[in-house]
């Protein structure tokens, strides 16, 4: 039996097999007057509405919905966050806020290991109870798919500890979670001179005990200046692949170091932030079908200046928007808020932002066999909107115009 | 019999009987574990717990309400915003987007005069239902007391209607509203070769009527290059004034055209958006202790440089916060989303913002003598936040964290 979606104004990429990249990624489908047949979960048919209902009858239909000529939308893709973490740094946003640079607060071992210390000594339960609350405020938000690091141990049995979470969140959730382990995210103080031992753990220990419990599908590295150099990135992701996980990375969020490079030499799934990568690694990225995944959050709540989104789209770089939802610089779990940066901030076209935050974020956490665009066979993971376009996600300011969200076909919001 | 509210982590201007100023505006009074007393829908005592229970027998508190150590803030004011419109301009926005300037749209007739044409033909039932939803959205996301301008009419008939749509709404929500009369928003197609004669017929036929009806508070009036002149502006303000209305005006948006300094010459209760604001007149209006009422929604949305909201509160001016919430230049009604934008991209300290959101603003509106602070006496309007402080507010980035809504004492989100 099947269920009906009609009357709805459809706005989707369609996927061709591979990210969007140049003028395509600005090339969305439109239905006006649209309409879906979901079996099974999956999209049956899709297009104009006479082309779906054709040859279909009632006794087929087990469930018929008018969308009252509502825009509808693939559900977001979050293909970059943070969102398993104990503990909220508020008080640190405002230190941040009244001048200390983010490098200095690092050194002063605030910043990221603040969240170590916390996430290190929460229970399991607790960890878990926080994340899933993220992940479901990012559901009501239309995240129906969303990528979770670990990365605030640093140690093998916290990281264990994180992936199980994100696993069970998964398994708990309407949400499909992509797990990524991010042992490296960080220099942990007993490390502190000597990070080349700590890279060294992370592929001895960590990765080995990660891929043999099968709880993580992506290796990412945070590769930046007083971090992990490109050596050592390239040293942990050539061990990620050999283990058989997939690999990505944080790269030149605040120097152009090489991270997009090396992205592109490794032909990495996708390089992340990029705020500070140089034309020639953008060129290199577009050459290898590296996926530039942007977090325009990050930049606004660390007033910085954009990543050049224009300049990448025009280089034919397939870019993605993610939240990059982290309790130090972007706590945010909301892609409406993202999609809104991105147009007024970044430039991109309404179009260029939706293909973003769905099929190319699909395409960069290794998703869009199943969902991010609404092809028939994909799941019937979508999103009702209150407006006439996608544009409302950028138009409606701050608010988020979500009215309903359904995965697998069920609404679940 | 009394409503007690204990545990609350309180932060909350204090109100000197003016606007807070310079830096004043930032010096917050906060208890940390903070109750009140509330007694007929006022505020009777508020403080650190041990005061506010000294002396209460159990007898006489009919509901007490532990906050689990929230942070509770006054509620919202919104003191410049035009909810009150019949139709949404979403392909406007996308055309804008792509690059038609905002005059060059007002010229085509599109823009505003869209709305008007819109507005004159809702019926007063539909023009109604939309602005009680905005309201209500408003509410929601904490904004208790809300100021809404008549001004696409600009024929008396159809201003007349939006002001008696703005009453009702007013009396059929749980928000204080504030109505403002801003006949003179921009000039009709009718007398587009003859402004002089539309400020004419505002003065003289829509003033009278809107005076005798007493549905307005305060006259506004939209000064701008193309729009009304200084002296246009002069000659309506001062028959506003006569007519026993409050004045305020939309001054130096996008030219520095010398309306921050008119209002400082009519001693305005408020002058509005001054992007464009030169120093000269940013002293004039802190001399004459005018409220500079800041929209950074617009801004934002329009892509401009933000207000010098530094520069002013290092002048002595006083800063209030809003919306401007319209079809148009900022469709936003979400005070979180303002208070992060001028946090972020104002570089306002939280506390600044908080001010200018809640005391400042309903300066700006006349309504500080109810509202807009926590202290004794006054409605207690508040919020319960979801976080520490009021950073919350601009630290979690396009969410709002507001998690309750009092008016008068009594739940209402
Ligand atoms: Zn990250
Ligand atoms: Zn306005």
């Amino acid at each position: 039996m099947r269920k009906l979606f009609r009357n709805a104004n459809i706005f989707t990429p369609a996927d061709p097999g591979r990210p969007l990249a140049g003028r395509a990624q600005g090339a969305i489908q439109v239905f006006e007057r649209g309409a879906m047949r979901v079996r099974n979960g999956r999209i049956e048919k899709i297009g104009p509405e006479a082309d779906v209902l054709d040859g279909l009858s009632p006794a087929d239909v087990a469930m018929e919905t008018d969308c009252g000529g509502a825009c509808l939308i693939p559900g977001f893709v979050d293909p970059h966050t943070h969102m398993c973490f104990a503990e909220r740094r508020e008080a640190e946003f405002s230190l941040r806020l009244a001048g200390t640079p983010y490098l200095e607060i690092l050194k002063q071992g605030g910043g990221i290991l603040s969240s170590v210390r916390a996430t290190r000594a929460a229970s399991e339960a607790d960890l878990y109870e926080t994340t899933r609350r993220h992940v479901l405020s990012a559901l009501r938000l239309g995240t129906t798919t969303v990528e979770i690091k670990s990365g605030y141990g640093l140690d093998t049995e916290t990281e264990l500890k994180m992936l199980r979470v994100i696993a069970r969140v998964g398994r708990e959730t309407p949400s499909d979670v992509v797990p990524t382990f991010l042992g490296a995210h960080a220099v942990p103080e007993a490390f502190r001179d000597n990070p080349d031992a700590f890279a060294d753990l992370v592929i001895e220990e960590m990765l080995p005990a990660v891929s043999a419990q099968g709880i993580a599908r992506f290796c990412d590295v945070f590769c930046e200046e007083g971090v992990f150099s490109v050596a050592q990135t390239r040293r942990i992701l050539a061990a990620a692949l050999k283990s058989g996980l997939g690999i990505k990375l944080h790269a030149d969020e605040v120097h152009d170091l090489g991270g997009a490079g090396l992205a592109a030499e490794l032909k990495a799934i996708s390089a992340d932030h990029l705020l500070a990568a140089g034309d020639a690694h953008i060129a290199a990225m577009a050459a290898a079908g590296v996926v530039a995944n942007l977090l325009p959050g990050t930049a606004y709540s660390l007033r910085k200046p954009f990543a050049r989104a224009r300049k990448m789209i025009e280089s034919g770089l397939p870019v993605a928007l993610a939240t990059d939802c982290n309790p130090g610089s972007s706590y945010t779990e909301s892609m409406p808020f993202i999609f809104g940066l991105a147009v007024m901030n970044m430039e991109m076209t309404p179009s260029e932002a939706l293909t973003a935050a769905t099929l190319n974020a699909a395409y960069a956490v290794g998703m869009a066999g199943k969902t991010g665009s609404l092809d028939v066979g994909k799941q019937a993971d979508f999103l009702l909107l209150d407006g006439e376009s996608p544009a409302i996600l950028a138009y409606h300011a701050g608010v988020s115009p979500v009215s309903a969200v359904y995965k697998h076909g069920e609404r679940i919001i």
